[in-house]
């Protein structure tokens, strides 16, 4: 079965209108408010942004398909020599909660095709709670684990590990939140590092799929389950500085934002992620034994929610 | 005369107690905390930030002096070839006022010398008004003239254009504020590009000495006569979205700061720059004709403030 382009575009079109749907229902009062744009090149997207939910505040799922003539920034990224025509089209998620009870979340599932023939399919899923909850981490690591395995063993510890790396704050020494699954340049027929086979097209693809199908059920429980807590002014505090770190990892470190605002992307889609607000005060502290410090002493690499 | 490090260093001591203490006493209320710090390669600083002001809502006035080995991140940036040791000091300002009406300000004079006897100048002073206000714009800009014009003619119209140039925001396709002068790599007895003749090492230094003693005056000025204004909770918001833009010039695009937070600098010190609280709203629009929408149409680059 060969699997197009086209194919994929528009499956990732629906996957749009399930997720903001199912994010729709459980907020049960915000809406999606939808911006077509296209882009430079070729080709363009659908944002899609809510800000007046009952438990969203800000969030946004963005669909695109843009196709060109790779930049030189894209050549040397790529590490290909002589420019080429592309396609990428994904779609990615982040959303921030009122509540500081209800854990932000990002997902982001891409494909990316070359005109030498060559594609491969990137994505993701990670949690960044303002309050570790540790049964609820380890529920979260446990459905995708259960997507990863259906897939391939080998998945989940390789993709739960390149989360823990990629969702780093170095300059802080802490992890974005309790990570997820991280994967990139999964090329069909080709084997992936650290892994002893290759994948079909159709089996990345359908891994793609499962992604993208994780993150309405897993995200609308966390939502439920949390979006009736009682919280205070200091725990709305604390949501503004877990915030405010939320953007030092997305505009210091984060390799898509920085990629697409130094290659003249849309910017408003691209930035949609950032909070609605967030604080910085100067060397902040918590206090020992508080749920605070109990959230900071997990955000490190390595933890094994699964089998803790 | 021979102008050595140490004495360079105290100089810059003397300016952050000179600077802290003429804005204490401008604003009336607030004090600035001391902390020390060590480098990790040698060296520190004195990190003094003040929070509690009646004015000055958030904002470090930082000196430092560091040493160590060339890392080759710093190798890199210098494009020397093998590893050498170097010495840095400096004095670094950023001022987050609480009344919109009061502008953001930004200083930094800086020393640095490495171990083959080559050594260097660089500074500069901008101003990122919330609302810009053409008769202040250009009172700062002709202070900055004057500083400028005492040392050389060519400084001001050179410094100014490059500070059009570093003070942008690519992504917003706008200036981060209106400007200031910015300058680098000023070496003694070496003629700078586009000028026409060389500067000895104490010219060099009496330069950087009057910008940084271009800084108190120039601000508490600003802070005074605009700090009693009214201000609507509209021109608070507008306020936060451009502390937001603050945040994302200096996360993604500030060179100082990504260096900093890529070499294992103290994170507290360099990020002290971020304010106290920043907006994000999806897709903000000005009304036509609006205050905003006015600011706005002055940000950008090639603004001739001086003889407008």
């Amino acid at each position: 079965m060969d699997i197009s382009k086209e194919h994929i575009e528009n499956y990732l079109k629906n996957l749009q209108d399930d997720i903001c749907g199912a994010l729709e229902k459980t907020d049960g009062t915000g809406h999606f408010k939808e911006d077509l744009w296209q882009h430079h090149s070729g080709g363009g997207g659908r944002t899609r942004v809510i800000t007046d939910g009952d438990i969203l505040e800000k969030g946004g799922v963005n669909f695109s398909a843009v196709h060109g003539h790779t930049s030189e920034a894209l050549q040397k990224q790529l590490k290909i020599e002589s420019p080429l025509d592309y396609f990428a089209t994904g779609v990615s998620i982040v959303m921030h909660p009122r509540n500081p009870h209800v854990p932000i979340i990002h997902m982001n599932v891409r494909y990316f095709e070359l005109s030498d023939g060559s594609c491969w399919f990137g994505g993701g899923i990670d949690l960044t709670p303002h309050y570790v909850v540790s049964d609820q981490a380890q529920w979260f690591h446990q459905k995708l684990k259960e997507t990863c395995d259906r897939h391939d063993p080998a998945f989940y510890p390789r993709f739960k590990t390149w989360a823990d790396h990629y969702f780093y704050i170095p300059h802080r020494q802490e992890t974005r939140g309790v990570g997820g699954i991280f994967y990139d340049y999964l090329r069909p027929d080709v084997v992936p590092e650290n892994h002893d086979k290759a994948f079909s097209k159709g089996e990345l693809f359908r891994f793609m799929k499962e992604v993208g199908e994780t993150f309405a059920p897993a995200y609308t429980h966390l939502m439920t389950i949390n979006t009736d807590k009682k919280f205070s002014e200091k725990e709305k505090e604390w949501q503004l500085v877990r915030r405010g770190r939320y953007a030092e990892f997305n505009l210091v470190w984060d390799r898509g934002t920085k990629f697409g605002l130094e290659t003249n992307g849309r910017t408003e889609s691209i930035l949609m992620s950032l909070p609605p607000q967030a604080s910085w005060f100067y060397d902040y502290q918590v206090l020992p034994g508080s749920p605070e410090s109990e959230t900071l002493s997990m955000l490190v690499k390595g933890i094994n929610w699964v089998n803790p």
